[in-house]
């Protein structure tokens, strides 16, 4: 009755509002959705996804469509660490990171969302039941907003009932990027936290150059400061400056995770279940994180992490992502006293206005 | 005139003549050859390739075609290393690795083909000018031959004049593996190259317990004993029994490359041009290797790897793989004297055949 019968794979490029700028990846003018549904023999369904910021989508549902679903139909669906492993090995000579991890992540959100309708429990309780709520804070894609528009999209994270902010960094100088840091400290004083994000575009030097200007601001971490395979290079810019470090949207396989722990010094860890292998890949980081003794994060989705991070005892915060997935949902992101607040439904929780999102599907399903 | 107009990408599944087994990989019963060929405003085209033991052909002729030919149309094609990392950072957050490594393989050998067209120039000699010959082993899938079916393969490779020759372990018991090893020895003599192959099937420990037990049999090297992703695990069984170690067919990002020279205590480095960054690639790890003093071989597409092997002061063998890619071009692997020799002509000296592909092209162009 669990048997896997079919897989529906849709996918959606989904106009921004403005153009977003970020210092490695230059202009965003759309992000892709990839939706895969898996329907069993006993006609339940479940329904996974995972996005990008503009680039792959197309070769993420030529992975679920040729390779997973021919090694999914006609398995049962129950156990889902055994699919897990089989999609990872399936594929591994073309994976270990990239595309594959999208498309497994994709697969592997839909066999939990499965399981939770399946077994009436929502996505909190399934990935450890800690609490419902968590800490969350609002990431723009702003490196190119002029300082006014910075602060009023600062503002407007505010209005919205957030307590926590973070900014892009990379500006052609070093003082340029101060000056912004400043500007925002000065905005919303010493009370609210306040990261920086440099999307891995600084040297090692640079990057410890950076931190320690960045010092008299009480930031509460400095996130991706150089390349994500520099484990080591994460290390030094600890050692040389203090400045608590963040990473993990570019770590996709869980030997990266090992390794970020083991060489890196962070002080934040921040998977993200699209990338990393879904709901399964995820929990895998959390326990490794919880046995470093890092505080577990997220990066993008937060209509999904919400649930995954609210269920850790090392809760970290959430990001709170400019790509709003959850906008396409039937129930966008819920913050009640700063706090971000998990679905309490069966299931993942998070159900798309397929009405919505059609008007932007690319391929026929 | 240098200015790229379009891209040809095409896919075709070539059935093998029996199906092979290996390991980690289960049964191959046909390979994936993806094929790009770029054309420039002047009317001349170049054609680079790639390809996979069976899956994710399709998610790189997407990436491929959706994701790098918007990038490259209209830039020039002279300055390859500006198009390569251009390519690299252009999908970095769904790369590092993974499919995006074969798709810039295929157009970065693309490029390398325009270049050796353009400017009168050999690969051999582009690569570095060392040879024009190298030494080479045939490698068989053949983890499922029973043992006179193994025997009669390993004459075949002498019959056909190679004095090297590699075998597949991972038996269910290593007594079978041994026996095989044996067996195979005491039929080539002690003069012949022999090398064995686990595609990273054991533990540390199991693999430290066959490297001592495989010590009689004076084999040049024991091929992925354990994951890729074990750096440290590597130099763990070269210490504890001396034995040779290769790997590097799983290794796609220069990262990943310059980890496991500095950790793994490698003897052979093996890169593939077909999904480590193509000939800029290749090139790359060929540099740290002469630095690190370890001799460069390959895996896969013997047909390009000689010119690029031969080319290298630090030249050790090319595998002679049995997924037959110069069977469908218009000249095999030619072999002399124990040497395969490099083809001497402009561009990569690889051509296909496309009247005999074509009955295996599952897209249209
Ligand atoms: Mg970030
Ligand atoms: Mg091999």
């Amino acid at each position: 009755m669990s048997q896997i019968v079919s897989i529906d794979v849709r996918l959606f490029h989904i106009p921004l509002v403005e153009v977003l700028v970020d210092a490695k990846h230059g202009d965003h003018h759309f992000f892709e959705l990839i939706t895969a549904t898996v329907h069993l023999k006993d006609g339940t369904s479940g329904t996974g996804y995972t996005y990008t910021g503009g680039k792959g989508g197309h070769a993420i549902a030529a992975m679920i469509t040729h390779d997973l679903t021919p090694f999914l139909i006609g398995q049962s669906a129950d156990d889902i660490g055994a699919l897990y492993d089989g999609m990872q090995w399936h594929v591994h000579y073309v994976a270990r990171g990239g595309i594959a991890s999208f498309a497994i992540s994709a697969i592997d959100i839909a066999l939990w969302d499965l399981r939770g309708k399946r077994t009436g429990q929502p996505l909190w309780k399934m990935a450890g039941g800690a609490a419902k709520t968590c800490k969350a804070y609002c990431g723009g894609i702003d490196l190119g907003f002029p300082l006014p528009k910075l602060l009023d999209s600062i503002k407007s994270y505010l209005d919205r009932g957030f307590n926590g902010v973070k900014i892009k960094i990379g500006q052609p100088t070093l003082e340029e990027d101060i000056a912004r840091i400043k500007a925002v400290r000065d905005l919303i004083g010493p009370d609210i936290t306040f990261m920086v994000d440099a999307n891995y575009s600084m040297s090692v030097e640079q990057a410890i150059t950076a931190a320690n200007a960045f010092k008299p601001f009480n930031l509460t971490w400095f996130e991706e400061p150089t390349i994500p395979d520099e484990y080591a290079g994460y290390a030094k810019i600890s050692a040389a400056t203090g400045m608590p470090l963040a990473m993990g949207e570019n770590l996709h396989t869980i030997h990266e995770f090992e390794y970020a722990f083991a060489q890196s010094n962070l002080s934040f860890i921040q998977p993200d279940a699209s990338n990393c292998g879904g709901i399964t890949g995820f929990l895998q980081v959390a326990e490794r994180a919880e046995k470093a003794g890092v505080p577990i994060c997220s990066h993008g989705m937060q209509e999904l992490h919400v649930s995954l991070v609210a269920g850790q005892k090392n809760a970290g915060w959430i990001e709170v992502h400019s790509f709003p997935i959850d906008a396409y949902t039937t129930r966008p992101l819920l913050v009640e006293n700063h706090l971000a607040v998990a679905p309490d439904v069966a299931g993942i929780g998070v159900t798309f206005n397929w009405q919505k999102l059609d008007a932007a599907n690319i391929l026929e399903s």
